[in-house]
């Protein structure tokens, strides 16, 4: 083993890739792709995004204190990276991909339809860190497809097709093989 | 597609799932398995780590103000299961696991030399969220396994073989196929 050391740099996968609704003042909406998004707490559930003060949709989920997270599937890979390399300023996002927004339950901002989950979030806190600020959302409502639901209200993975963004390497993965579930191993090796 | 509308519960995938480390003040390592983490920040990088406060480890990095972000590879999958769920209130993780702690640079904390990535952090601010305090990490030194390194510094994901935890699933999975590169579509579908 020989490791080599390296300045800091954004090194970390696999990190989730999703799309991020929102609206502006006039209920008009956009979209934006984002991999520096996380789990943050469980009880509420929260979840983290960060965003460039200089990104359209900064503004906006500012403004409105509210996003929703779609987990989007890997057959719309493009349409992700598309979200992620355009700005909402210069470009309807939803009629240039063809995606399709409804009505929330709790929040103004749309859900994707073609996404398979979409969790409503409620802005909690804004943490400013640098280059991002830190968005913590309280989830609020989750909508879940059908069709990816298996027993117990558990996502079937195999069907949700989620993707993974890994920096570092600066790609988009899919997923592979179920290794195991969280505490399979009973604490023994 | 019909969507079910569920309750709020903590469901995202695929999320990063790490070995964090951390010492004790007589400088005796622990080991705890995280999912939710993410990257935060990218100038200065800046990663977030996720710890309820009855867990052994959050006292720990609340003393030192220090973690490392150690990134398994999936033939470890047993020991990352292992180290989320027991605690190093009672068991010596290292032992039990037989990874190998090898010194930082910038930190107290070890690195896991078994792990192709280690990413040495120091807490910038800790913010209570309810269940979980959020620790905010800034990247002080990255090694990388020189057998997963490609040109331009980038990692090797077919060499590094990370895992993903599916929350929702309660699953850890591998990684598939690259599906793309960031800014491949170039704006166009």
């Amino acid at each position: 083993m020989n490791k080599v050391n390296l300045r800091p740099t954004t090194t970390m996968f696999p990190l989730p890739v999703m799309l991020i609704t929102c609206v502006d003042g006039s209920g008009k909406p956009n979209i934006i792709t984002l991999a520096w998004v996380g789990m943050v707490n469980s009880d509420p559930p929260m979840v983290s995004i960060s965003i460039r003060p200089s990104r359209y949709s900064h503004g906006l989920v500012k403004a409105s204190q509210e996003f929703v997270v779609n987990i989007p599937s890997k057959e719309m890979i493009r349409k992700v990276d598309l979200c992620g390399v355009v700005s909402g300023r210069d470009v309807d996002k939803f009629s240039e991909t063809g995606l399709t927004p409804i009505p929330a339950a709790e929040v103004s901002s749309p859900l994707i339809e073609e996404c398979p989950i979409n969790l409503e979030c409620k802005v909690r806190k804004i943490i400013p860190l640098g280059s991002h600020d830190l968005f913590i959302g309280e989830i609020v409502a989750i909508h879940i497809e059908d069709t990816v639901l298996k027993e117990k209200g558990r996502v079937d993975i195999a069907k949700a097709l989620p993707v993974a963004y890994c920096a570092g390497a600066h790609e988009y993965w899919s997923m592979g093989k179920k290794l195991g579930w969280y505490g399979y191993s009973k604490g023994k090796l």
